[in-house]
C-alpha cells in the first residue's frame, strides 16, 4: 500500500463544493424559470443552430443524460487503480456542470431578465459538461477534485462564449459538435495538461497500466456513447461512419502491432473516432458512402495517433495525454471541421434562411481552437496555485489519494510480489 | 471454502415457485385481458393520479422495466461474495412481482370482472415491485429465495391496499412516488429486519464488505436508475434536485472522514437521494431552485444517515439494514412527503379538479408509514416459520449457499490467507 | 502464459477487412441513397411483414442497435479467459454485418436501381446481424476474426434470402423473429460447429470456465436485450412470456442440480427464452396467459436443454456448442414456429388483406431450417480452409492468441497453483 497520503483535501474541498452549490442555487433562484410556453418544452423553438431540425422526445434527453453522467466515467475506467476516480469525479464535474452551463449558455438568450429552463437547454447544458469531462480524459489520475471544479467552472464558461460566436456569430453549422465539443474539449485538456507538464512522470507510471478487469469495465463505456442524436439523416450518417471507422480500425489495430494482434485501448476509443469526425456534417445530404469515407479516415488517423504521436507528444511536447483525447476528440474534431469546410464550398446548404460559407465554417474551426488552447492553458495556470491540493507524482493514477478503498484491491500487487517469489524458485530449481 | 452447507432447498424452493407460477397464469386465464381501448395503451386514461399528465412511450417503460430488472440488482452488488445472489434474486422477485403487481393493483379498477393490461398498467406494476426491491436491500444476505417470494406477495399485496387508500381515497399527490414506493418499501423491509434480528450478526460479518470490483459493478446500477419520468416538469425537478444532491454528497463524504477521503458506498447511493426526496412534489412548479434545495437536504440527511444513523439503529434498536436503504429511500421518502405538506399548504394545487390539502397528504404520509411498518413486522414473523429454509448466521452474505460459484471466487480468501503468511513471514525477518 | 502463438493474423486479417470494407464502401456509392419520401423515415412504409404494425420511434432504433453492438457481446463473456475476443468480435461482425444487411435485404427491394436507407432499413439490417451473432455464439473460442468476417458475409447473404422467402413467399407471420433470427443463428452455427468439429476438445478445455466476474460481466448483457419491440400487443406478450420464463427458470435450475443451487449460466440464458419463443405469435392476440404458457414452456425446455442435451450432442453428435445457443436460440425458435402454427390453426388472423394459414407458417419454419442447416455446413467446410488461420485447440478459448492482453490476466492460473500448493501443504500437515 502506498504511503498514507494526506491530500489536506477534507475541509478545502468540501467548503470548495458547497460554496459553488450555493451560489449556483442562489442564481437560479434570481435567474432561472420554467419555460413558460409549454409546447416549446418538447418541440424547442430554434434558438441555436445546434438544434434545428431537432424533435426532442423525453427519452433522447435521458439517453444524452446518462451517457454525461456515467457511459464518459466508464470509458476512463482503464486504469487498474483508477476506477473509482474516474466513475465517480465523472458524476461530481457532470453534477456541477449542467447546473452551471445552464447559466453561462442561458446568459446569452435571456428574455425579461429570465433564462428558460426546457427539455432542449437542458440536453444543450449535459453537452457542455462534455466538454469539461473530455478535458478531465487528458488531464486524469494529475488532478484533484478541487481542481477539476475548477476546470469545470472555467471550461464550461469559455465553451459558452465560444458556442455563442460559431453558431450566432459566424452562424456556422456543427450539429454533432465535433469542433465546439470534441475539438473544445480535447485542446483545452492539452493546454492545461502542457501547463501542468509533470517531468516526474515521464517514465511509465507504475499504475498507469490497464488490467483485464479495468479494460472490461472500461467497454462498458462504449453502451451508451455511440449515437445520442435524434434527427434522421444525421442517424443514418452517423451510424455507417461508426461502422466504417469500427471495422477499419481492427484493421489497423492488428497491422500496427509487430504480432497483429489487438489492442484493447485502441478499439475502445478509436471505434468511436467515426462518430466524433462525421458531427460537423452529420445533418448534411452528404450521401451515406461520404459518411462511411469520413468514418475510415477517422479510424486511420485515430488509430495513428494513438499508436506513433501520444508517445511523441508525451516526450518531445511535454504534452501527457492519459486517456489518448487527442485521438478520440482532438484529431476527429478538426477532421469534421474539414470536412464542413469541404461540404459547404461543393454544396450550397442553407441554414434558417442563410448560406453556409466555407470561410465561415473555417472561422469557427479557429475560433475554436483558439480559445480552447488560450483558454486551456490560462486555465492549467490557475489549476498550479499551491493551495489547489495537487496530488505528489508518486500519488498519481492512484484512487486511495481520495477514497477509502477495499483491501483486495491490493491483489495485483502482492501477487506480482509472490509470482517474482514463484519465478526465483521455479528459477533455483 | 465454507463447509458444504444444505439449505434443503431444492424441493421447498422449486414447488413454491412452480406452485405460485401456476396460481398466477391461472388468475390471468379467469381475470385478465388486453385492454379492448387500443388508443388507452399509449395514451393512458387517468385510472391513477399517479400516471396524471403522463404520455406514456413504449421506450418509456422499457427504461422503466430495465431499471427494476437489473439496475437495482447492480446497485446491491457491493457485497464482496453476494453478486450472484444480489443480481439473481433480484430478477426472481421482478419477475413473480410484475405478473403478481397488475393483479392486485388491477383488483380496484376491475370492470365487468376483468382486469385491463396496458403499458400504464405495466408500469405501475413494475413500480410495485420496486417497494419489494427496496425492502430485499435491507434484508439482503440474510434471507433465502424461499422467503423473499412470500415477501413479494405479501408487500405487493399490502402496497396495493395502501396506494389505493392514498390516490383514490385521500386523492393526494405522489407523483414520483416517494411515499408510496420508496417510505414504503424502506420501513416495510426494516420492520422486517427488526423481527429478524440476527443476534449473531452483531459483529461486522467477514462476507459483509465490498471489493474493488463488486464497487465497480454497483456503480453499473446507477446507470439507468437516474431518471424514469416523462413528464417534462418532472424531469427538470428531479435533474436538478439529483445534481444538487450529488455536489452535496461528495461534498459531505469528505467532511465525515477523518482523512477527507470518499466513500464510494455513500457516493453511489446518497447522490440517488435528491431523486427519492423531490418524488411527491416532482410535477408541481415548485421553481428549479425549490428542487435543488430538496436534492440538499436529501443529500445531507443521507450521508449523516449512513454514516451515523445505521450503525446505532444496528446496534441500539436491533434493526439491521444492510444496504442502508433508509437513508436511501426512508428518509429521503419521508422527506419527499413532508415537502408535499409544505407545498401544498403554501400554494394552491389542483388534481382532477379538487385541490391538494395539507391535511390528506399528511394523512397519505401517515397511512403509508402505518402500513409499511405494521405489514412489515407481520410479514417478518411469517417468515421466522422454521420450515422456509432461513440460512445460518455463519452462511450470510454468501453466495455459494443457494448458487454454483466458479471456483477462482476464493481468491480474496486465498489471498488473504497467503498475506498473513507474507506478513508473519517479513515480520520473522 | 501460453506459448508465444503466432496466428499469422497480422496481413490476412487487415487486407480481408480493409478489402471488404472498400468494397461495400463501391457498393453504396453505386446503390444506396437517402430515403426520398421524408416522412417514411419515422414512419415506415409496410415493406416487410416484419414491422407491420410498428411506428418507430429513433429511440426505438437505439436500443435495438447498442443491443446488437454490445449487449450480445457481454452476454458471451463468461469464459474466465475470452472477454476481449466477446465483447470485441461481437463489435467487428456487427460493424460489418450492418453495412452488408441493408444491400442484400435493400436487394430484393430495389426501386429504380436504388436502395433506400431509412430507420426501419437500419434496424432490420441491425437484426440480420443478430443471425451472425447468434452463430457466433456456438463457435466461441474456436474460430479466428478472419473466420468471423467471410461467415458474417456468407450468413447474412443467405439470412436475407431465407427472410425474403418466408416474408414475401410464404407471407408467413414471424414478427420477433423467433424463425428467422433465432432459429435461423442457431442451427446455421450448430451445423458449422458440427462441420469444424474439434476432437481434441472433447474432454473439457482448462480455459472452457467461467470466472466470478466473468459472470457478473455477463449478467450486463441481460441490460438491453430484454425487449426490444415497440408495439404494445408485442411488448406486452413479451412481458409475460419472459416474466413466467424467469420463475420457471429458478424452479427448474434448483430442481436439476443435486443439491437444489442455482446455477448462474443456466439463468442468464434461460430467462431470455420465453422472450425468444413467444416472437412469432408475438403480435397476435393470443391472451396474456398463452404469452405465460410460451413462456413457461420455453423456460422448461431450455434449462433440460442446457443440463441434458448439450452435453450430449458434444460427445454423441460431434457439435460443441460453445453458449448453448441451441438452447436459449435453436429450441426456443422451433417452439416459437410451432406456436405459430397452433396459433393460426385455432384462430384466424388476417396480415395485409390475406389470411395466415398454418401451412405457410409450417413451409416458413422448414425453409428456416432447411437454408440454416445446408448453408451453415456449406459455410463451416468453407471456414476450414487452411490459410483462413484457425487456431490451434491449445489455443482456444484464450484472448491472448488474438490480443495484447495486461498481465494480471494471469491470477487465477498462478492462484489455481498456489492454491494446489497450499492444499498439498495442508494434506502434508
Amino acid at each position: 500500500m502506498p504511503p498514507d497520503f494526506d491530500t489536506n483535501m477534507k475541509f478545502k474541498f468540501s467548503i470548495l463544493a458547497l460554496f459553488l452549490e450555493v451560489i449556483v442555487i442562489v442564481l437560479y433562484g434570481i435567474f432561472v424559470d420554467y419555460d413558460p410556453d409549454p409546447s416549446s418544452m418538447l418541440y424547442p423553438r430554434n434558438h441555436s443552430s445546434q438544434s434545428l431540425h431537432r424533435c426532442v422526445f423525453p427519452s433522447d434527453f435521458q439517453d444524452v443524460h446518462v451517457m454525461i453522467f456515467v457511459g464518459f466515467g466508464f470509458l476512463m475506467t482503464f486504469l487498474k487503480k483508477y476506477g473509482f476516480s474516474s466513475v465517480g469525479f465523472n458524476m461530481l464535474i457532470a453534477a456541477f456542470g449542467l447546473q452551471w452551463g445552464i447559466l453561462v449558455q442561458g446568459f446569452w438568450h435571456m428574455e425579461r431578465g429570465k433564462i428558460s429552463v426546457n427539455i432542449e437547454s437542458m440536453i444543450n447544458a449535459d453537452f457542455s459538461t462534455a466538454t469539461a469531462l473530455i478535458s478531465f480524459g487528458a488531464l486524469l489520475g494529475k488532478t484533484s477534485p478541487i481542481q477539476m471544479l475548477i476546470l469545470t467552472l472555467l471550461e464550461i464558461t469559455m465553451f459558452a462564449c465560444n458556442e455563442h460566436l460559431v453558431t450566432q456569430v459566424f452562424k456556422a453549422t456543427d450539429v454533432g459538435a465535433s469542433m465546439t465539443i470534441h475539438a473544445f474539449g480535447a485542446y483545452f485538456g492539452l493546454a492545461a495538461a502542457f501547463v501542468l507538464y509533470r517531468p516526474g512522470l515521464t517514465n511509465k507510471h507504475e499504475n498507469d497500466e490497464s488490467t483485464y478487469h479495468s479494460d472490461m469495465f472500461a467497454m462498458i463505456g462504449n453502451f451508451n456513447s455511440a449515437i445520442a442524436d435524434a434527427q434522421v439523416t444525421a442517424i443514418i450518417n452517423t451510424y455507417y461512419s461508426l461502422a466504417a471507422c469500427t471495422v477499419v480500425t481492427f484493421a489497423l489495430s492488428s497491422l500496427v502491432d509487430k504480432r497483429g494482434k489487438f489492442s484493447m485501448v485502441l478499439i475502445q476509443n478509436a471505434t468511436l473516432a467515426g462518430g466524433v469526425a462525421v458531427g460537423t456534417c452529420a445533418d448534411l445530404e452528404i450521401h451515406p458512402f461520404s459518411a462511411m469515407f469520413i468514418g475510415v479516415i477517422a479510424g486511420m488517423v485515430s488509430v495513428l495517433g494513438f499508436q506513433f504521436l501520444t508517445p511523441v507528444m508525451a516526450s518531445k511536447l511535454k504534452i501527457q495525454d492519459t486517456c489518448g483525447v487527442h485521438n478520440l476528440h482532438g484529431l476527429p474534431g478538426i477532421l469534421g471541421g474539414i470536412a464542413g469546410i469541404i461540404v459547404t464550398a461543393v454544396k450550397t446548404e442553407m441554414r434558417n434562411g442563410h448560406m453556409l460559407t466555407p470561410a465561415l465554417q473555417a472561422a469557427a474551426l479557429g475560433s475554436t481552437l483558439g480559445i480552447a488552447i488560450v483558454g486551456g492553458a490560462l486555465t492549467g495556470a490557475i489549476l498550479k496555485l499551491p493551495f489547489l491540493g495537487q496530488v505528489s507524482d508518486q500519488n498519481c493514477f492512484d484512487d486511495s489519494a481520495y477514497w477509502e478503498v477495499p483491501e483486495e484491491e491490493t491483489i495485483p500487487e502482492i501477487y506480482s510480489r509472490h509470482h517474482e517469489e514463484h519465478s526465483r524458485f521455479e528459477a533455483a530449481m
